[in-house]
């Protein structure tokens, strides 16, 4: 089966706005062994509508568009699929009522306009949408090409991944000639480039019943794992294929499913019933800000300090000014006494510290931009290190905040810190 | 003159690479006055690339594509336009010698496979790339709908801009009929929804020569005035509709050009020969951290504290007990003594405090989700508010920040800090 995806608006063709809902939908047909043939984007004008649905219709069997199908005049969508298919446009009494009724549970009237996305092409089959006004629609169209599938969805991203997820997917999983179904399992790597993650999972798995797909999204490289089976064995497939790239993966691997790294660090964090503060200088409250994006993550952040200026370093974190002097900021020196300061300012179990040059100014011969310096501290022992990172400023910054975060997941496993996987190219 | 975009790459129909260059190029188009018809994404495959051009070739004319043009065997572009426009590969030595002298220069051999990517179809002109190993080239083909014209471009997104930049747009901007040159300016507002935005600039701008683009990226949204006249009007022209959507913006612009709130805080806290210490609790480190992302902000940041737990609060920042314990700490009563006590710890001319409930959890029946207090200390005067801000925990984080260095920037031109446009709706 062909699968095709038709993105409408003129905020796409005029670089308004980035169309994501694309990449997401082929990312979620690719877990169920579809990959996409084509996508097409086309603004709010009826006549290249028509004509992108005529054209689809010619390379794939279902096409699956997203837009057009809120309630003002430039949204076309709906009226142009019923022409397309040849039917009538009829008015759906219930979806008219469950509008007014979101409307009315907001305090609101509906506007008159919202009438319009009750209507649907005769024949075609509604896909509820809990999460806003419009609902979508399925529709089997007669084609000079043969019999074609739309699936006709809003393009707010939220209520589209809500109606692929309840309505398209399952369609089309049930619509596959074996009775297989599909899992997924995915990895989060760091430190490790992602040619290196092809080599190292190449091989691991059967290529028949499985599929790898990674997904690079600094400053982590994700890996999924995709099987696919009859239903009585599919579970257990996923398990052996999980078990074996968990392997190949090893200490690469920081967390599984859909996480990241100051996730894991949470988790690690309340399960040892333990505590973190901040020293940043480079970093510039990056650390803290990752940290607490964690919902829950105030029962283990108790706070930090951004000491950017060398005075901040010694007033507040009291890093004496002879290390300073001595040593510079941008050392393993200066970067313990932070993190052995933070910790003794707030008694939290670890103290995080970094100090580097994230550039473009501020380099120097033997402290070149990307020298960064990380120290953590806690009871009976303070580690530290000096990296040469590479990048602009935020790249600088972020591969910074990773690494630092990621030390404090070792320690927390019992491993040192140190050993951090970045070192390793 | 109708304009496609097509991108190429198994990576993009497989959903694992946002396609971010189509959204990039049709943005540049329309500021010199063309609106993309079709963007179309196909897979790695020959057939399907070939049957990509013949079916924009009977929809544009003038196609421009991106990727495929690397030196692996799943490059297939340049191979697959020759097939299309007819004509034998022609090895450009020039193009080889360039190429193996970048590798030289960075120390290594270059490999064969890089040899294709001096191969361009018979007839084609080669666009410069300084930025990558795969020059780009324009060309003509004859088709059953008439002569077209094609540019392929490498899909990497930074060369991909720099030919945009230095071959694609002055070609296109040469073949408007008329003598017209296209110039632009950018407005970047904030506190101001995109439909009262609408409203503010309609009618004041002539639609027959100047265009407006709005670009919403929260939490600011750019308003881009763009016009088109003979060359020797034209920046006068410029001048003319960008004070007109300067006057009707009024305070809600908060700076011109490719600007953030936090480039033009550190402009002026440069210019005021100031400096600023952030005390942050809700927001976690984000203030500091946007802050130093601004190279050269180590001249005005001193530094500042995250203190999340209230024992922070008061050890390091010397926010009474009994503040805390009769006000809370979300309040304007703590949040003035936390930007005082950071002003005072570090010295700095400016303190600027926050405290809030991000959510998801955390609410209480007088202080929802979204309550936060801002503070801004300097001498002789402490401001204060509090919002009731919207959102989930990183809307929360994010446009608390925003606000908050607002209200330094407006302190820096003498205004009222706490009339911060957010405040009206």
């Amino acid at each position: 089966m062909r699968i095709a995806i038709l993105s409408t608006g003129d905020e796409l063709t005029t670089g308004r706005t980035l169309d994501t809902n694309a990449n997401y939908i082929a990312d979620q047909l690719l877990a169920i062994g579809y990959e996409v043939t084509t996508m097409m984007t086309v603004g709010d004008y009826p006549e290249r509508i028509i004509a992108a649905w005529r054209n689809l219709f010619s390379q794939a069997d279902v096409i699956i568009s997203t837009g057009g199908i809120g309630p003002t005049a430039d949204d076309l969508t709906t009226e142009t699929v019923a022409k397309v298919a040849g039917v009538e446009l009829v008015h759906d009494q219930a979806t008219a009522e469950r509008i007014r009724a979101m409307f009315q549970s907001m305090g609101r009237t509906m506007p008159e306009n919202n009438l319009k996305q009750a209507l649907f092409p005769a024949g075609a089959t509604i896909l509820r949408n809990d999460l806003g006004t419009a609902p979508g629609f399925r529709i089997e169209i007669a084609t000079e090409h043969g019999p074609r599938i739309g699936f006709i969805m809003p393009g707010v991203p939220r209520e589209m991944k809500h109606i692929m997820a309840e309505e398209v997917l399952p369609w089309l999983r049930s619509k596959r000639p074996d009775t297989h179904e599909y899992r997924s399992h995915t990895f989060q790597t760091f430190g490790i480039s992602e040619s290196a993650l092809d080599e190292t999972v190449a091989g691991v798995l059967d290529p028949e019943t499985t599929r790898l797909a990674f997904r690079a999204a600094f400053p982590q490289i994700s890996v999924r794992v995709s099987v696919h089976g009859p239903p009585e064995v599919v579970e257990g497939q996923l398990a052996d294929a999980a078990a074996k790239i968990r392997e190949s993966l090893g200490e690469y691997c920081y967390g599984e499913g859909d996480t990241d790294m100051e996730s894991e660090v949470g988790r690690r964090l309340t399960e040892a019933g333990a505590t973190i503060a901040f020293a940043e200088s480079c970093t510039g409250g990056l650390i803290g800000h990752r940290l607490t994006n964690v919902p829950g993550s105030s029962a283990y952040v108790l706070g930090g300090v951004v000491a950017y200026k060398n005075e901040v370093k010694h007033a507040v974190l009291n890093v004496a000014n002879n290390t300073l002097e001595k040593h510079g900021a941008v050392s393993r020196e200066v970067v313990e006494e932070m993190a052995q300061g933070v910790r003794t300012l707030t008694g939290a179990t670890y103290g995080l510290a970094t100090s580097g040059i994230a550039g473009p100014g501020g380099g120097l011969p033997d402290k070149p931009v990307g020298t960064v310096c990380i120290a953590l501290a806690r009871d009976g022992a303070t580690f530290s290190h000096q990296y040469q990172l590479w990048g602009n400023r935020e790249w600088v910054k972020v591969l910074t905040s990773q690494v630092a975060l990621d030390w404090v997941r070792r320690a927390t496993l019992g491993h040192d810190p140190t050993q951090s996987s970045v070192l390793r190219k």
